[in-house]
């Protein structure tokens, strides 16, 4: 029995991780508090999402200061571009499956 | 901006999730032995993600004898194939709105 879920990315699992990933896939970069908002994330959620996911590779974080106010913003790269459009086609293939045998 | 993830279900999250409930949802029953080796799980980590979707009343669990030999076998409840479906439509619902905006 083929299930489908060979390449499922462990790392795009969770809703706020799918959520971060498909806003930065078509916004060049957005801050903290908009992608906070966007998703309706704590801080403290959102800044271990991120960190994780900047670990693997697949955003890089900006911090800078705008007027004197320190802004942090993030964007995705094309290693995370690949991967999460590669978890993407992995969805739904699960999907075609899982609703075929239904 | 609508990124399509409210009815995502976070009980379903996880590759071990959706493939527990794709196999039960074409399955009437089966047991602990035949799921865990489909999914290529451990004994832990399958009995921990059962034992959560017990909780949810979403499968059911049956232990019986057959012969002298313990058996441990899932199904699916109606109220875990209701959510189920739902969360397969949200992912396509997702995908599809994640897709268009590539």
């Amino acid at each position: 029995m083929n299930i489908g879920l060979e390449n499922i990315n462990k790392a795009f699992e969770s809703k706020a991780r799918l959520g971060i990933m498909s806003v930065l896939m078509v916004n060049d970069e957005v801050d903290f508090s908009t992608l906070k908002s966007l998703l309706g994330l704590t801080d403290g959620n959102l800044a271990s999402h991120v960190k994780n996911l900047e670990e693997l590779g697949y955003i890089l974080t900006k911090k800078q200061f705008i007027g004197r106010k320190p802004n942090t913003s993030f964007s995705v790269t094309e290693k995370g571009r690949a991967a999460f459009n590669e978890h993407l086609n992995a969805l739904e293939a699960f999907l075609k499956n899982t609703k075929n045998n239904n």
